[in-house]
């Protein structure tokens, strides 16, 4: 009975089992904006697209920022006066301040307790803290595990090393016809946040590998950095490539059940917007921010020594969901079907960008003959011609060299796939002609 | 009691019942985009307006198109195993396909079958079909009528006949003050169908009439011509002079009980666009259509390679009424007073088009003394002056040079008809000149 | 408990009751656009602010119009056949109609009947109507009090005088670092109506007190004249200083319970016009109307001759409320806090003004770290950072020379205190520039 046959999921979904599969492999790992973690991140992404790395040294200037020392950590706990574990990173990486300065000594509580963070409103997750640029140690750890310890003098113990090392990041290239580009960037800074953003990146690299056959028009970039310093980092590396940059997106939280999300490049009227406009709006309940310098690394490639045409896409909105930044982002919190579910608009976008020109009508003296061509329902009269005679007529009417297929979608509100092929069509009976 | 006097009708419901006359003349008429039923029309609106009358011969090149063969059709029945007359083009033109081929035989019924079109969801009604540029035989019936014909042989007659002949069409210049022109456009092509556009003929030969004894800035050239084809013959052999075209409207399903309908030309904001916007934006119930590339001859007149100021003007929406192109679009589904509302629109829009121009304040710092030239209220401190006075004030306050009447119409959401008073009147008072 | 101490009232109180105070002491004297009415209303005024007195002799021509006759009114009474006082201009300077003719005589009631105005929808209240331009005599009073008067000879004294005299107004000017203008102006020609205009009058003056001690970039000249006339009479004699005036707003009717509103200048997107959009758009009932040329002296201001960026600040948009140009428009119809509030929306408008400039990030690569500086919530990963951190990324971001801080709080939606602020800690900081 099922069309796919007994026992094969449908192709649609072991897609989103594949990028799902690739999370999970990617959850566990703690990362930070420096040190292992990032490396080890890159060698599972290395498995599946040919990912170019990069290490940019301690001390590096990077516009108004310095590479910071490198940070790992090995071990972090909190032993109670009674000699139990109160608190240990190897349950979950989430429990150590991001960046925490090593230390060990014993404390009575008074002194520990401002060095354990927590979420009194949501009391059985684990928040997640940074603390990237002030040198401070701490805690992270769920209120009601932490709430009732009992007086006393507590072993703290936490493993960590500064060094002078570098800042991983990795980037992979698709090259196409032309050397225009279209970045597509994922920070690889979070530990184990399943949503933000182990699903970012998993998305990244199925997209990558599902470009790899495709002959392109663009090229594709697709960086893995970590967030702010290693946008900054590869914006200063590159300086003076951005000028290259046509359109781009930064992926984030693309794996829960919420509805699709776009905020506006900076621009606010790119092609990379006005594409993610056309798909959304064929989706109920899918949202179009406007640009807010507040948000993932669009900050910095917005910014306005910059302001590249790069927009953020994610489903639940960062910032608006009781999820967000706890342990309760965990590997649940994603789907395969959502994951896909990105991903397809992700390569719908691709499509209207890739597939997008400007026709010029060669007989655009009234219609012409359609029915001579077998291009239109031969019997006339009858009520509706249907959307392909549509796309058709569309297509004719506004190619005057001044209107994109997009601009046609955006007029007519007609799915851009069927103009594009209407305008195929019409090429194949030498009606149309690229406007030079 | 009836101030228009017993027995006579009010002067505004004879103007109605005298278009709708006009529309029972033609309806009987079987007409096709070729054929003697187009000259039997020309007649008929003849007696009511100077034609000038055209025939494209046959083959003539009209852009992508060739002008096809005459057809003219003398008789069609098909007869039953019983030799019951089942359906006979004579009850009505409708049940011939348009542009039938002439076809003699005796059928089996699965053969005769595909021949006979019908609308199993609307029963009792006969559709409208045609082919013109498909070499095919056909007949349209009332499904109920034909639903349950019993097996056997069916006798054929169509007696159609194709010949090189040419296509008619009509046209009626009301000559202006200047050259330029508003044109105003109507299908003639249609059988019997008295919405589809019984009532567009006539109205149109109504306005022609009305503006006889009307001095016009503008020409005015009224275009009764078959749908498409027509349309496209009259701007091959017009291409030159369709520069001298400033506005324009295509007149169809002008006569039901909807409420009017404009589709804004595909420039969108031509000064028909925005006169009917103003007119159509005073009546409740009025919509106002963005241009699209489906619908009546605008489709012709608004093609890229012409792209003129005309927009479509009918009542209820062509293709969305279920007597659509069949044969309850009949003489009950128009009225009198339909037509005369129709009417009124086209006039009032013309009158904005005839009247509007751009005034200049000769006293433009402060306002001028309106009190001392009578045209105020004497007494201040009242509370609201009126709207004569507020047309006043507009019109002085934004005759800079750069208002027109219109948009002045638009700025104060007050109706044309009194700025364009309140202008006379400021003209008159040596307060107004025209800005050059 | 109470903070502001018992007894004395808060600092916002007083003020609020200053206004009103002024505007009480400015409601008994008998207005009109000429006469000593005014000039006693300048001489309390003069107690308040410096005021700069001018008189425009009768006779001057000012644009269309030519200055009056001088009108001043001692007594004006009817008696009635039974020696009683009918109406008496003693009881409320409403009772005569502004610039009636001086009159004695003894008539029937028939004769008299003409000569009295009353508002029968509003039986009780004493209209106000005035005759400037038109010579004639009259009496205003409720209905009530004049429906039933008894036949019989009526003796009317009116104690008016017309003479060559002269058109009173003041100005204050405020020098601010500039030369170039804020005009506030408020009509002076209205007699005992609390909210029209005694309000703004008092208004304004509390405004230009309130500026004495505040260094400014704008010049500020605050304008009490006569309505119309004397609008124009300045407009007349400071015509070539017309085009120094960068924005204005004219007052009225700023007393009462209404929500505020703000009538656009006829430009419609002046400095002006945006920022009293900003400040009403954060109060909930507030209204932003567009222009229109009918109101007060932004008629004059906005004539297409001058055009100038001058809207107007009311609260019960005028003609709308039973209370206008009525008697009851009294004392008890304005209200201390209602002044206040229209006060602090006025001061709130002034210091976008004031305080708007468009900076310039000085490391538009990227966000600069404001970490490092102190700027920004030193421990990351926290959910919102406020809107104090949104501030200071929405001014970094759009301070590409070509947004005014203005623009940043349009696009941003945040208040543009707060943007203001932001500016001026990251200028402290050396991150931004003014763009030049």
């Amino acid at each position: 009975m099922n069309p796919g046959g007994l026992g094969s999921p449908p192709a649609s979904v072991s897609l989103g089992h594949e990028i799902y599969a690739l999370a999970e492999r990617l959850f566990p790992i703690c990362r930070s904006i420096t040190g292992d973690g990032v490396r080890q991140t890159l060698d599972v992404l290395s498995g599946h697209i040919d990912l170019e790395r990069h290490e940019v040294p301690t001390g590096t200037q990077v516009f108004d920022w310095t590479i910071p020392k490198e940070w790992n950590i090995r071990s972090a706990s909190i032993t109670g006066p009674d000699g139990q574990t109160v608190v240990d990173f190897a349950d979950s990486n989430l429990h150590i301040v991001n960046y925490s300065l090593p230390f060990k000594g014993i404390l009575p509580l008074e002194e520990l307790r401002p060095h354990i963070h927590t979420l009194p409103e949501q009391p059985k997750v684990i928040p997640y803290r940074t603390s990237y640029y002030t040198p401070t140690w701490g805690f992270c750890a769920a209120h009601d595990r932490v709430a009732n310890m009992p007086d006393g003098l507590y072993r703290v113990e936490i493993d960590a090393e500064f060094k002078d090392g570098s800042l991983a990041y990795g980037e992979y290239l698709h090259r196409g016809q032309t050397e225009r580009e279209f970045l597509l960037s994922a920070h690889i800074c979070h530990p184990s946040l399943a949503n933000d953003n182990c699903s970012g990146l998993a998305l990244l690299a199925a997209l990558a590998r599902s470009l790899k056959a495709r002959e392109t028009r663009y090229s594709y970039r697709f960086l893995f950095a970590p967030g702010t310093i290693g946008a900054l980092a590869w914006l200063s590396r590159n300086e003076d490539r951005t000028c290259l940059i046509d359109h781009g997106l930064v992926l984030s939280c693309v794996g829960d059940a919420g509805s699709p999300a776009y905020k506006r490049s900076r621009r606010g009227d790119a092609l990379v917007d006005r594409a993610m406009a056309h798909v959304l709006g064929r989706l109920a309940g899918a949202k179009m921010l406007d640009f807010s310098p507040y948000g993932y690394d669009e900050r910095q490639y917005c910014s306005p020594g910059f302001d590249l045409p790069v927009g953020m896409f994610q489903r639940s909105v960062h910032g608006t969901f009781p999820e967000y930044h706890t342990s309760a982002d965990n590997l649940d919190f994603i789907r395969p079907e959502h994951l896909e579910d990105s991903f397809r608009i992700l390569t719908d976008v691709i499509d209207i960008i890739e597939e997008d020109w400007t026709p010029l009508n060669l007989l655009p003296k009234g219609e012409p003959q359609l029915g001579k061509r077998g291009l239109y329902a031969a019997l006339g009269g009858q009520k509706s011609s249907g959307a392909t005679s549509m796309s058709l007529l569309w297509v004719l009417n506004l190619a005057d060299g001044q209107h994109s297929l997009l601009s046609m979608a955006e007029r007519s509100n007609l799915p851009f796939k069927e103009l594009a092929a209407a305008a195929r069509l019409l090429s194949e009976h030498g009606l149309l002609a690229a406007a030079s």
